[in-house]
Parts: C-alpha cells; structure tokens; sequence
C-alpha cells in the first residue's frame, strides 16, 4: 500500500466516525436534552482521567483512554440498543460484530486489527482496563440520571433493582466507584427518582 | 481532604464539564449540522489515534489524548472563539485563562495541576505533544469543511488566503498532514468552496 492509499483509508475512517455525532442515546444530558453516543465517549474518556486512581488493581490508563474512545463506533451501523430494552438486546451482539467487522475494516489492516483488539477486549471485559472501562461506561449514566432527578430512569420507567443489577458491574472495575453508585441509586430510590 | 471530600470534588468536576456539550462551535458537522466542543474533542482525540505515526518526531500519544480531551473545557465559561474572528480573538486568551483557573480548580490539587498543566502545554505548542495536538485540532474543521463542499467556509465568507495562514500551524506537528491538508484547500478554493 502506498503512502497516500494509507492516508486515504485513514482519513475516510475518520469521516465515517463522524457519525457517531449522529446516535442518540436514551439519557438526558445535565442540561436534560438526549446525549449522543460521541459526548457519552468523551465524558467517559475524561471521567478516566480523572478516576483511574479507584481502579481494582494496577491499570494502563492510555489503554483505557482507547477504548473508550472507540468502544461505541459500532453504533454508527448498530444503534444505541438501550440497557433495560430485553428484546433489543437479544440480537446486539451480533449487529455490533457485523458492524465492526465494516467499520474497522476501512482502516489499514494493522490499525484494522488494534481497533477491533481494543473494541473486543472492552466488550469481554476480562482484563483490569476493560473493566475500568466499563465502570466509567455505566457510572456516566448513573450520574446524569441522579442529578437530572431520574430523568431518563422515570421516563422510561426502570425500576431501582434493574438499575442495581445492571451497575453492579462497575464493582469488577473500580469497588470504591461502585459503593459511590450504590449509594446515589439508594438515594435516588428514595426520592422517588426512580421506581422500586 | 478525606477520600469522600476527593471522590466528591472529582464528581462535580466530571458534571461541570458535562456543560461542554452546550459550547456550538462554528464548523459543521458532515450532516451538515452545527457541530458542539465535547464532540469536536472525542473526533479529534480518535483522529490522533489514527494519524499519530505522522508526528514530526516520537510522541507520547496518551499525552496527547490527555490533551485533546480536556484542551476546550476552558469554552465553558469562555466560549468557542471563532477563529477567523479577529476582535473576538483579541481577548481570547485572558477569557480562557480565567476559565482555566475556575474549572480545573474544582478538582484535587495534584488533579488541578496536572490537567492545568495539559492545558498549559497545549497552548504553548513548544513540545511535539502539544504540536500534534494543535495539528489534529485544525485539520479537523479542515476536513468536516472540504467534505461538505466548504459548507461553514462559505457561510462564514472566509478566504482561501486566511485558512491558509492559520492551517500552517499543522505543519508543525505533522509535516505530511499539512501537504495533505494544503492540497485540500488549494482543491476548495479551484472548485469554489472557499473564496480567494
């Protein structure tokens, strides 16, 4: 491959990212308007760098950083499948590999196999940053939906058990991040941000 | 300060740059909407992902990232300054300082200075770090503006000769993204998407 064919593929893929922009998540932001999948990826990548220090052992912080950043570009084709939706998520799975599979293909072949090696190790959630990662994942959510009062908890009509079973996973990731959100989820059960 | 004070400063930092997302820009998007700072920093941070081995120079790329993530925060309480506005330009600096010294001091002292200190190295542009970042930052809006026909150059009337002359600076990061970058322009002002 030449040169310019390499910066080629480079730059369309940085174009076809440009997408994300355009996916729309189920949560409010602070300022209570549906937040797209791209402002979710760069709150949670700052969120890292601010956090990292609660993570369950030892953690490559630059790692994380990237896959946050990429972990939801498979969206461009998939969709935001939202957490409490069963049904949707039944096939995810499969529409997000598919989606991978096209999206990272577009970059040349050794930044084709990093991405998907990043996207992959964040979707198993096996090593100390993947896990780190996901905590930064479902504890944004967990944020905004408390100090928004439940916004989106109350409009979608999740009940505080479904929240807990979902978030608990922030545990594997960061113990202290989760007795945090434990505790706002109590609270917001409390004030009624949220249903029992 | 206790971990409950540090965890707790760390979580209204994390929600005080949610705000980010409010900060309009000038450039669009390739959907040809008006595109906001938090998702100018996501594209731009993937973009160094992706075009780091064109660095004048090895770099540290998570400082990088580090950098691009956090570099527009200051836009909270200043604004995003358009950058062919030359009176808005004129007190730029001393808005962003101010803002710099407000934000980042919700944080941890130690987390204060590290990220005061990103945000200070990114501006200098002295290290190769900060240089490549400064490149990604520009050849971003040079691109969303050449793949939607010069949407934003046109409606802003800019000229070819200004977007030149502050596009240069990529150079500086990554000499073969400013060719690059140089031959896109000279292309937009033949087919008209810019004027001369």
């Amino acid at each position: 491959m030449s040169t310019e064919d390499r910066l080629d593929r480079q730059i369309r893929f940085i174009l076809e990212i440009d997408r994300l922009k355009n996916v729309v998540r189920q949560n409010v932001t602070t300022a209570r308007r549906l937040e797209n999948s791209c402002e979710h990826s760069w709150h949670i990548a700052a969120m890292a760098m601010v956090l990292h220090e609660y993570a369950n052992g030892k953690i490559d912080l630059c790692r994380v950083l990237k896959m946050l950043l990429i972990h939801d570009v498979v969206e461009i084709d998939a969709g935001d499948t939202y957490c409490y939706d069963q049904q949707a998520s039944a096939d995810q799975a499969q529409r997000e590999q598919a989606a991978a599979e096209r999206i990272f293909a577009m970059l040349p072949a050794d930044q084709r196999d990093e991405m998907r090696a990043l996207w992959e190790e964040f979707e198993q959630r096996r090593t100390p940053e993947a896990r780190f990662a996901a905590a930064m994942d479902r504890l944004q959510p967990v944020l905004l939906n408390y100090f928004t009062q439940g916004e989106s908890w109350r409009q979608k009509e999740v009940r505080s058990a479904q929240v807990m079973a979902r978030n608990r996973t922030i545990g594997e990731g960061a113990a202290r991040l989760w007795e945090y959100a434990r505790g706002l989820i109590e609270d917001a059960s409390r004030r009624g941000y949220v249903a029992d």
